[in-house]
């Protein structure tokens, strides 16, 4: 099993900002970069060597990928696994494999997958009619959140429940596709943790970070999380077990939950670098992304240390305009690290870049970056 | 006084490795990158957004730069002037400016520039004839180094010369060119000073590296020097007082002799970030590249602070291959960080990429850095 020597070629599925970041660290260590994105001038396009603009399914654009990469990978869950099986049918492999993707992809698979293996989730049902929606309202009950099984992301596709009526609302919007039920939980913190795999089964997890969200989405990551040693390490632990049990080959960004008893609940499992990671291409010695390329090329993992705390914030789109205001005084600040994206339109919402903040102390570092985030504006 | 917002272009003159990893920094910045270059496929065009394949004088070439660029910098100092007053007349500013360019381009200049600024140089003398020639070897004698005044790098282009006979013989050699005649000093150990300066005047100064030549081409950058105080900081002196007189915009790498009485003589001065200071990027919370990033495009400087002691060393090609071998063995070593620059043929000589290895001691970054790189081969 020889690594891939440089010049060779990774194919990346998808275009976004988690491609871009890993192809940035690509061409550092010397491969070439290809992507297929549907969307062109992708923030990943932008800096591989060549971007396919098609379809995730395109036949054509799969057979070019495979023709031009050694290996591929991807950086989102919803890949279809036609097009997995295709360019692995070319002879191309295809990491993390495709069991992981095919548990990442569908809530309920995850919930199951993570129980097999004696590791907690919230309380969940299956509801594919009205019947076992009643079901879930009399065994779980409310609070609830009623999802999507596949797709979705950021909180698309989901509904918190407080009461049977909008438990029917919800259930008539989003009928027709597999629904999961959950219960939602009273949480203490949620924790993130990053993990990696090699092709050699070695496995490195990063320390966990206590992640803040917002209207669903990510906004705040903090490395390390300011949870007890005990906590820390039973993070740790479930990521090690989810990924020996995927035999994952890459990364895998696991989200959790901590109960006020200090019980830690498994909410999502994403397939590739994780937003709650970006933090580590300044605080670690090798990034979530060097992990990612190392792992499917056949390298050794780098390590996970944390060499200093930090804190990073999403930068995210208003709406109200395109120009980002306000640089200069953003990187006056010492020890601040500034990830765009390359997306032209900063709709709302839209994840524009990041910020990461490094501190002796992780408060400091917090305060700091929501600080900078305030000196900036879309205008 | 505005920053350059994202998005928009910096061009780059020099395809080379330096230009690469500015632009890598560029892109994460959200900025756009075009480089020209007339070698295709240059180490920085496989990073920018684009490259223009055309000579460094190509009037169309530069005016279609112009056309793109809201700035433009360059990573070699032989950038030809008309090239820079072509763009600076179609209205791009060209930084660093033409000043530092002008003294950095021929050695005479160089050496009356820092003596007009009270720094020390080697004795020198300007050789056109026969006559001067003799006058050189009268007052100055040997040791002693015969050198074009324009052009040359990593040792091309001079001679080290011990009798009349040599001198003569070189003189032979290199007569028709400007040449330059320059006492060989007795040095303790070369250092080299990485300044920057941004358009508000600005300046800060890396910790000065002590580095090591094998063949007049950089092999080995430690940081920080293994100097005593003193001579640390009147290393930095220097190179204040030099951006400051360039009016530098931009970063400058400045390599000196430190002499057996800690005096120290400036050697050479580039225009932009050095070989000597690739160990920033992981060792110092902004790299040169970022700065160099940073103060062309009017944002504020970052911090300088060296994070840990780091070892950078060269991995020149042999001519032998142009597969490397042993990089599974190389990255097992923790906190060892790989770059390769992309170029397809590893011809004798060649600088093909360097790792940095950080350790809480330089010395032992040392023996780590020089071991790791026979782990490699070229095959």
């Amino acid at each position: 099993m020889e690594p891939l020597a440089p010049h060779s070629t990774i194919g990346m599925l998808g275009g976004g900002q988690l491609g871009r970041m890993a192809t940035l660290v690509a061409k550092r260590l010397g491969y070439n970069v290809v992507t297929l994105e549907p969307a062109p001038n992708s923030p990943c396009g932008q800096v591989a060597d060549n971007q396919l603009v098609a379809a995730y399914d395109d036949p054509a654009a799969l057979d070019e990928l495979a023709r031009r990469c050694d290996v591929v990978t991807y950086e989102f869950e919803n890949v279809p696994s036609a097009s997995v099986e295709r360019l692995t049918a070319a002879g191309v492999p295809v990491y993390p494999g495709a069991r992981l993707l095919d548990v990442a992809q569908n809530r309920l698979r995850e919930k199951r997958f993570a129980r097999q293996l004696g590791l907690k989730v919230a309380d969940f049902q299956a509801v594919t009619s009205r019947t076992e929606l009643e079901q879930a309202i009399e065994r779980i009950g409310f609070p609830a959140i009623l999802k999507t099984t596949h797709g979705g992301y950021d909180g698309k596709g989901q509904f918190v429940l407080n009461t049977a009526a909008e438990a029917n609302r919800a259930f008539e919007t989003l009928q027709g596709r597999e629904l999961i039920w959950e219960q939602r939980v009273e949480f203490v913190k949620e924790l993130s943790v990053i993990c990696a795999r090699n092709r050699l089964g070695k496995v490195v997890i990063y320390p966990a970070a206590e992640t803040i969200h917002v209207n669903h989405v990510l906004d705040t990551s903090l490395a390390p999380a300011r949870v007890a040693g005990p906590v820390q390490a039973e993070a740790q632990r479930i990521a090690h077990v989810l990924a020996e049990a995927f035999e994952l080959v890459g990364v895998c960004g696991i989200e959790m939950f901590l109960l006020p008893d200090d019980t830690i609940l498994i909410n999502e499992i994403a397939p590739r670098p994780h937003n709650s990671g970006h933090h580590t291409i300044e605080s670690c010695v090798c990034s979530q992304f060097e992990q990612q390329v190392r792992a499917v090329c056949g390298l050794p993992l780098g390590s996970v240390e944390l060499t200093s705390p930090a804190v990073m914030v999403n930068l995210l789109g208003t709406g109200r305009g395109n120009q980002l205001a306000g640089l200069a005084d953003l990187l006056a600040i010492p020890n601040l690290h500034l990830h765009l994206y390359g997306k032209a339109e900063a709709k709302a919402g839209r994840k524009m870049g990041h910020l990461t903040v490094r501190r002796d102390d992780v408060e400091e570092a917090l305060e700091v970056a929501l600080e900078a985030r305030q000196m900036l504006s879309w205008q």
